[in-house]
């Protein structure tokens, strides 16, 4: 092995439970050891062992049960969310026909499941536009809004992958009363080609990207182990007009989610 | 007010304390009030007002001492960090001459503040690369690298707004032997400037972006509070031979740090 000596050791150890949990050593719904064996076959101190322990929850890999130990937990579904290459995909894909929008949507090109593998939740509700939802918009406060909550999830868990509320401003897209009727979800081809619908192309999103704490709501839904961070991204799309026509609040778990964004530089000599 | 009464009570209370603490109602160094008194004077549980404490305290607003109570924290530097423009900024400044160099840089273009206000920290170190950063380099295992810790704190601050692991292959840079040195730096025009040097010109930068607790370390360094998250980043450069030249881990307090991508998509119509 490879010396790695500025690594703690507590760390050094979860990655070797890591290994063992990845490669089936250590099988899903195991007890794991208790932290006196860890800390005697690891040579580590308590504190260590227990560093290490956390490290291993954060990383959504064991769970811990009140007063009864801690578990391999089954692997869950993993998202690498490319969101460059994504917006462009979901910009053409709203000139396509009705069958072909109806084949695959954007869960499926982050995860790599099919439509088959995916149950989806839509909920709909006219909001009026509080302090922050009007300056990201630049509408006045109080102004009416569509409101979309979405989540999808995998069929073999019962946790979200990940949670949005999705904002539009109401009088835009009433102009399209197939917008406001949750019932049309998930609608094929998804938001850019609902705008599309009504006469909106967007030139650009913008994504802003927060780390913090679960809200004990969002723990709970997610299925998160206390201690583990949520990905926090604020998604604003504005149209060729330079308006702002959509603001999306997505909230992912952070112990299996990854956002990807690719910057293509010019050259310095052409 | 706009009711807003999808959102829980608590946050709605943390919501008024931070207007509080924004607007100078509560100073900087003064007790919060206590959980009784919150808990009367807001109508709410104390389950509810400890949230709302809970929260304050991952905002970084308040921080609190054992036994002692809760205090309203100094306000920190934010970093707003505009990756998608900072990289064409700084691949475009690379070509400029030394004094143009000299005078700003990536975190002066992050957080408004200039040379002056701030204190930089490098440590370069040789490390053979582990199977991650083999990995990652697309080179074999125990292939030597360059690791190049970096901080940056504004002089106002004890805490650095950031911590980077940025690695480069060892023999790629010891072309040019001022590479190897870390009394260089701050380099003037930053590592894209440091490649130009041994003629590399960088294609694309790919971002991983992702959320997770602190470290024990990283939680002391960067003087977060318990239960505060980090995004993590991994920035891999890529030069115009589809080679990885740089991978560095960059790790940003959640509690006063935005990543911002910027997506233009191409037009339906031409």
């Amino acid at each position: 092995m490879i010396p790695r000596d500025w690594r703690p050791r507590y760390l050094q150890l979860a990655e070797e439970l890591r290994a063992q949990i990845v490669s089936g050593k250590l099988v899903q719904g195991a007890a794991m050891p208790s932290e006196t064996e860890l800390a005697e076959s690891s040579g580590l101190s308590r504190t260590s062992v227990r560093n290490a322990i956390r490290q291993l929850r954060e990383w959504g890999l064991v769970r811990a049960e009140q007063g009864r130990g801690t578990y391999v937990r089954a692997p869950r579904q993993r998202i690498r969310r490319h969101n460059t290459e994504r917006y462009q995909w979901e910009k053409d894909r709203a000139l396509l026909d009705e069958g072909q929008r109806r084949k695959t949507g954007g869960t499926e090109h982050d995860t790599g499941l099919t439509v088959d593998d995916l149950k989806f939740h839509a909920e709909y509700a006219q909001v009026p536009a509080d302090d922050d939802m009007a300056n990201a918009f630049d509408l006045p406060t109080g102004t009416l809004l569509l409101r979309r909550l979405y989540w999808t999830s995998s069929r073999h868990e019962s946790a979200p992958l990940s949670v949005s509320y999705s904002y539009l401003p109401y009088d835009l897209v009433a102009a399209n009363p197939e917008l406001l009727d949750a019932e049309n979800e998930p609608w094929p081809g998804g938001t850019q080609h609902q705008l599309f619908t009504v006469g909106v192309e967007l030139a650009r999103i913008v994504d802003e990207v927060r780390a913090r704490p679960p809200s004990p709501d969002e723990a709970e839904l997610l299925d998160i182990e206390p201690g583990v961070s949520v990905l926090a991204l604020r998604k604003t799309s504005i149209d060729i007009t330079d308006r702002v026509v959509e603001v999306a609040d997505i909230v992912f778990p952070g112990d299996r989610t990854e956002l990807v964004y690719t910057t293509d530089l010019k050259r310095w000599t052409t």
